[in-house]
C-alpha cells in the first residue's frame, strides 16, 4: 500500500474509532451531548458536554467499553437528511443543531448509524464495520477542557484524547517514545537543570533565563556574532520600537498589525508606536544613512536583535513559543547579479551553524511560497511574485536542496526557504529562514548607482542563522538531553572532596580552573562522595575532579566524566590541556 | 566677594540686561509685545512676540542700541501699582494681561522704568543704573522659535538669547569653550563618524546604532560581562515587559507609571502589559528560584538589560537622552553583616570601569536622599529611611567619598550613591548609580535561613557599573573627540597604497591583519594618497599603513599614526604586535 493510501486509512479507522468513543459515552452516560471528534496526529479526540467530570479512574471501563462495540461487528451505515429532519433528529442536541444551521444551503447533510440507535452527525467517509476497527490498538490518555468552538465565551466542554494505531506494537512504540521524549522535554528538563523558568506574575510566553540558560545563550550570540564578522557581516543595533509611520511604509501596519504590541491608541494619540516584530525597517535605515554605489554591495547587515510577537495565551509553551526572543536576524542588499552567491553564502552560514551544535541531522527544507488565491496577504504583483518565486526556484535547484513547497507560507513580501527541525515529540517548527525580497527596498527608496551611472534598486535577502536563541536552546536541551558540548556547558567542570581534610587542595585547584577561564564549582561539602557525584552527574557537569588524599599527595587529580568515563593520577595541567582543546574545537 | 555673592551678582545683572534687551527691541520695533525675560546659565533670553522675523543680520543692530541705552546711564527705577494700574498700563499686552490676571490677591504687583517711556511688569530687583553694566560684556547668539508658555496650542514667539558675562574676557573664553565642545558634541560627530543616525519616522530617543558605533557598544558590552564575572556576578536574561501585577508588587505601578510604556487599557483589557522601567523586579524571579541559604550570600546577578521610559519628545537628545537604553544592571542579595564589603566592591567596579575608559576624572559623586516632605513619593517608613540612609552614609564615610546631598533625588525604594559626569558643555548627568534597598525583598517574599535556621530578608544593593551604552558612548565620542583608545576604535587600521601598482601588496597586508583579528580597512583606490590620508584621519581611524614601491620591494610598510606620529621601514609582525599590546593593554 501506498504511504497517503495508508495515511488515508488509518485516518477514517481513527474518525471511526471516535464514533465508537462516542457511543461507548452515550451508553455509560446517557445524557451526554456529543460535539465534534476529529482524527489528528497520533489517534483522534471528541469534545463533549458531561455532567460527571472524567477522570483517569474512568478510562478502563470505556475503554472496555469500546471493545465491546467493536467486537459486536456493527456496521457503520450513512443515511442522507434534508435539513429539517436533521434538525428533527438532533432537536436535544444545541450543538449540533448550531452546526446544522450554518450549513450551507447545499450541503449534504449526512448521519451515521453504528447500530440500531447510536448514530453520529457526520460527512464520513467510515470503515465499513466496527469489526474493521478490531486489529486497532487505542488508548485513552487525557480529558481536557475546551471551550465550545474555542471561544472562552462559550461553556467549557470536556475533550477526551486517544491514541490510536493500527496495531499494538505501533501503539507501544509511540507510547515509549513520549515517555523517552518526556524526559528530555526542554520544559520540564530546563527548569530542573535551572535554565530558565517562568512567573505567572510575568506573564506567558516571557520566559526567564537563569544564569545558567543565560550563560549558554551568551556563548552562543558570541559565537554567531564573531563568526557572521569573519564571513563580512556589520554588526548593527536598532531600537526596538517605532512610530506606526514606519511600519505603513513597510506594509507590516497593513499586513501583520494584529501581531503587533501597539503602544498607544490610534484613535486617541497623536502618535501611535508599535514593538517590532521584525528588524528588516530598522535595519535599512543603515543603508539608508548615506548614498551608495555598486561598489558597496553587498552589503551585509546583522544584528542580534529582540523582536515581540502578540500571541494568544494559549499558543504560549516554554521556551519555543513565546512572546519576546532574540535572534541574529541579518539582511544583505545585493545587485541581481549578486543574489544567487550570496543565498549560497547565507545557506552555508546555517548549514556551519546547525552543524557545529550538531542539529545538522534533524532538518529538513521547505520552500514557502505565497498562496495566488489569497492575494490580500501579500504586497507585489502576480509578476513580482513570479520573478522571485523563479529565482529562488533556480537557486534550490542549482544547490541541489531537497525541499518541500509550503504554499500560504511565503512572507508577506517574499518568497522563504524555511530550515524546519523537529522535536523530541516530532512537532516541526521553522528554525531558520532565508528570503528574498524584491519589494520592500523600493518601498523605502533604497538604491545604488550602478556601473552605467544609473540608480537601481538592490534586492534583500532576509535572512536567520541559528534561528532564534530561546528555542534554539530548547531544541539543544532535547537533542542533548541536557549535556551539553563543553563549549557551550553552563558548568564545565566540577571539583568534589572526598574528605575535609583536602579542602585546601580542592580549593587550590578550583582557583586554578577559574584562573584558566573555565566555568568551574566547588563542593567542599562534608556530605558522602557518592552524593556528592550523583548531585553533579544530575546537573549533567561534563567533567568532575575528585580529590582525596591519595591525590593530594601525589599532586594528581582524579576525573569522573558525564559519559561515565574515569581515570585517575592524572595532572591538572594536562586535564586543563585537553578541556581547552575540546572546547576550542567545539567537539560535541 | 564670596562665590554665592558674586553669583547673585551676575544674575541680576544679566536680568537687567533682559529689560536693556527689551527696550532696545521696542525702540527698533515699536509694536513689540514683550513677555518674559529670565537670566540664564550662561546670559539671558527674551521671548517676544514681534512681526519682523529676528534673523543673525539684526544682531549687530539690537547690540549697537542695546549699548547706546548703557551709556545713557538710566535708572532702574521701581514703582508699585494694584492690579487695576497695572491691567491699564500693559491694557495693549496680552500677555503681560494673562499674568497679572494671574498673580495672587496679596501679591506686590511691580513695574521697572528704565528712563522716561520704557518699562516692563517685574518683580526685581535690578541693579541702580544701566551705567552699572557697562563693564558687563554680552552677545545675542541665537533667535529661536518658543511657544507663548510652552504651551504648542499657543502663538509661536520668538525667543531671543543672549551670552552676558561680568567681562569681556570671560564671555570670549564661555565663545572658546562653545566652539571647542561643539566639535566634540557626540550629537554632531557621532553622526558624522558614522556612529549613530536618528530618523523622523521611527521616532525621537530611538537612536539607530550604525556598524561603527554597534561595535564600539559590542566591545564595551562584552568587557564588562567579562569582567563581572571574572567578579562572581552571574548573567541573566529576562523578559522586557511584564504583566502590571508584577509593578503592583514591586511599587512601580503606583511611584513610577507614569515614566512607563503601557500596552494596553486598564479599563477595557484583562491583561495589561508593560515595558520595563527598571530589572530590579525581574531578576529577583531568579533569587526566588529556589529556597536560599545564608551559604548562598552574596548573591551578585548582572544582566545586559534593555530599560524603556517615556519621556516626553522634546526631552530627547542624542545618545543621552532616549526612550530606550541598554546597561549592565545588577542587583546583589546580601546579609546586613555584608553590605559594607559588598557596596564596596559595587563601587570599586565602577571606578574601575571609569578608568579604564579615562573617564575616572570627569565624575564627581552624589548622596541621593528621600525628600521627608514628600513622602507620597516613596514607599516605606522614616525608620527604614533613616536606616538606609544611615548605612549609607557610614559607609560613604569608611570609604572617604566626597559627595555632595541630593534630596529628593533617591529612588523611590530607596537611596542612591550616584556618579556624576558633566559633558562637553558643563551639563551634568548621573552615569552610574549605586543603592541600597531595604524594603523591595520584603515585598517579593525574598528570604533566607540564616545560621540560626531563622529565616531573614535579604539587604539589596542595585548597581550600573559603566552606566547605559548609549551614554557611555556619547561620553566617550565628547572626551576623545571620536578618536577611540584603540581596543575600542570601530577600525583600527587602514591600509591605502600609493599606487595601483601596490594593490596587491596592500591587499595582502590587508588579508594577514583581518587574520589577526585586527578591524581593518583598505582604500585602493585610484587617488591621491594625501587625499587618502585626509579622509582615513576625519574618520579618526588610529592608524594608516601606507604603500608604495619603496615599501613592497622591501616588505616593509610605513606608517602614519592618528596624533601624527609616522615611521616607515617597519616589518608587519612587529607593528600587529604593537598594536596588539596596545589593545591588550586596553592603553587609553
Amino acid at each position: 500500500m501506498e504511504k497517503k493510501e495508508k495515511d488515508e486509512k488509518l485516518h477514517i479507522s481513527r474518525h471511526s474509532l471516535a464514533h465508537i468513543l462516542a457511543k461507548a459515552l452515550v451508553e455509560l452516560y446517557p445524557t451526554t451531548k456529543l460535539t465534534i471528534g476529529p482524527a489528528i496526529d497520533d489517534g483522534f479526540y471528541y469534545d463533549v458536554d458531561l455532567d460527571e467530570q472524567l477522570t483517569p479512574d474512568h478510562f478502563n471501563a470505556i475503554e472496555k467499553k469500546m471493545k465491546e462495540i467493536i467486537n459486536k461487528g456493527e456496521n457503520f451505515v450513512r443515511k442522507v437528511l434534508n435539513r429539517e429532519e436533521a434538525l428533527k433528529l438532533f432537536k436535544d442536541n444545541a450543538y449540533k443543531t448550531e452546526i446544522i444551521n450554518e450549513l450551507p444551503d447545499d450541503a449534504e447533510i449526512s448521519v451515521y448509524y453504528t447500530g440500531d440507535d447510536f448514530f453520529d452527525l457526520c460527512s464520513g467517509p467510515h470503515v465499513e464495520s466496527t469489526r474493521n476497527l478490531q486489529n486497532y490498538a487505542f488508548k485513552i490518555h487525557a480529558v481536557n477542557g475546551a471551550y465550545w468552538r474555542g471561544n472562552e465565551k462559550n461553556k467549557m466542554l470536556q475533550r477526551i484524547y486517544v491514541y490510536a494505531f493500527a496495531d499494538k506494537k505501533q501503539l507501544n512504540d509511540h507510547i515509549t517514545m513520549l515517555e523517552e521524549a518526556r524526559k528530555r522535554d526542554h520544559n520540564k528538563l530546563g527548569r530542573e537543570l535551572e535554565l530558565f523558568t517562568t512567573v505567572d506574575y510575568i506573564g506567558q510566553g516571557l520566559p526567564i533565563l537563569l544564569p545558567k540558560g543565560a550563560k549558554v545563550i551568551q556563548l552562543m550570540q558570541r559565537f554567531v556574532e564573531d563568526e557572521e564578522a569573519k564571513r563580512g557581516w556589520q554588526i548593527t543595533k536598532t531600537p526596538f520600537m517605532a512610530k506606526s509611520d514606519l511600519y505603513k511604509i513597510s506594509g507590516h501596519w497593513d499586513h501583520y498589525k494584529e501581531g503587533m504590541f501597539v503602544l498607544g491608541d490610534e484613535k486617541k494619540d497623536k502618535e501611535v508606536y508599535a514593538l517590532r516584530p521584525m528588524t528588516c525597517p530598522f535595519q535599512y535605515q543603515c543603508y539608508l544613512n548615506k548614498p551608495r554605489s555598486y561598489k558597496d554591495l553587498p552589503l551585509r547587515y546583522d544584528e542580534t536583535s529582540t523582536l515581540f510577537r502578540n500571541e494568544a495565551s494559549g499558543e504560549m509553551h516554554g521556551l519555543i513559543r513565546v512572546r519576546q526572543f532574540t535572534l541574529s536576524e541579518g539582511h544583505l542588499m545585493c545587485t541581481p547579479e549578486q543574489l544567487e552567491d550570496e543565498f549560497k553564502g547565507c545557506l552555508e552560514l546555517a548549514r556551519f551553524m546547525l552543524k557545529t551544535l550538531g542539529l545538522d541531522e534533524d532538518i529538513s527544507y521547505r520552500f514557502s511560497q505565497w498562496d495566488p488565491n489569497d492575494k490580500e496577504k501579500y504586497i507585489g504583483t502576480q509578476q513580482q511574485w513570479d520573478d522571485a518565486q523563479n529565482a529562488m526556484e533556480r537557486i534550490l535547484k542549482d544547490l541541489e536542496i531537497p525541499y518541500e513547497v509550503g504554499v500560504g507560507e511565503a512572507a508577506f513580501y517574499g518568497p522563504k526557504l524555511d530550515i524546519q527541525i523537529k522535536n523530541v515529540f516530532g512537532k516541526e517548527d521553522t528554525m531558520i529562514t532565508i528570503q528574498i525580497d524584491q519589494m520592500l527596498a523600493e518601498k523605502f527608496g533604497m538604491e545604488y548607482t550602478d556601473k552605467d551611472g544609473v540608480k537601481k534598486t538592490p534586492v534583500i535577502i532576509h535572512r536567520s542563522s541559528i534561528g532564534c536563541y530561546e528555542r534554539t536552546l530548547a531544541y539543544m536541551i532535547e537533542k542533548y538531553a541536557g549535556a551539553f558540548p563543553l563549549w557551550l556547558a553552563p558548568v564545565q567542570v566540577k571539583v568534589l572532596t572526598l574528605t575535609d581534610r583536602n579542602n585546601d587542595y580542592a580549593n587550590k585547584l578550583y582557583k586554578v580552573l577559574q584562573e584558566k577561564g573555565l566555568r568551574a564549582e566547588l563542593d567542599d561539602r562534608n556530605e558522602k562522595v557518592g552524593y556528592k557525584i550523583r548531585e553533579a552527574l544530575s546537573m549533567k557537569i561534563p567533567y568532575l575532579i575528585i580529590v582525596g588524599d591519595e591525590e593530594e599527595k601525589s599532586e594528581t587529580i582524579s576525573i569522573r566524566g558525564r559519559g561515565f568515563e574515569s581515570a585517575s593520577g592524572l595532572k591538572l595541567a594536562d586535564f586543563v590541556a585537553r578541556l581547552e582543546n575540546e572546547i576550542e574545537t567545539k567537539k560535541l
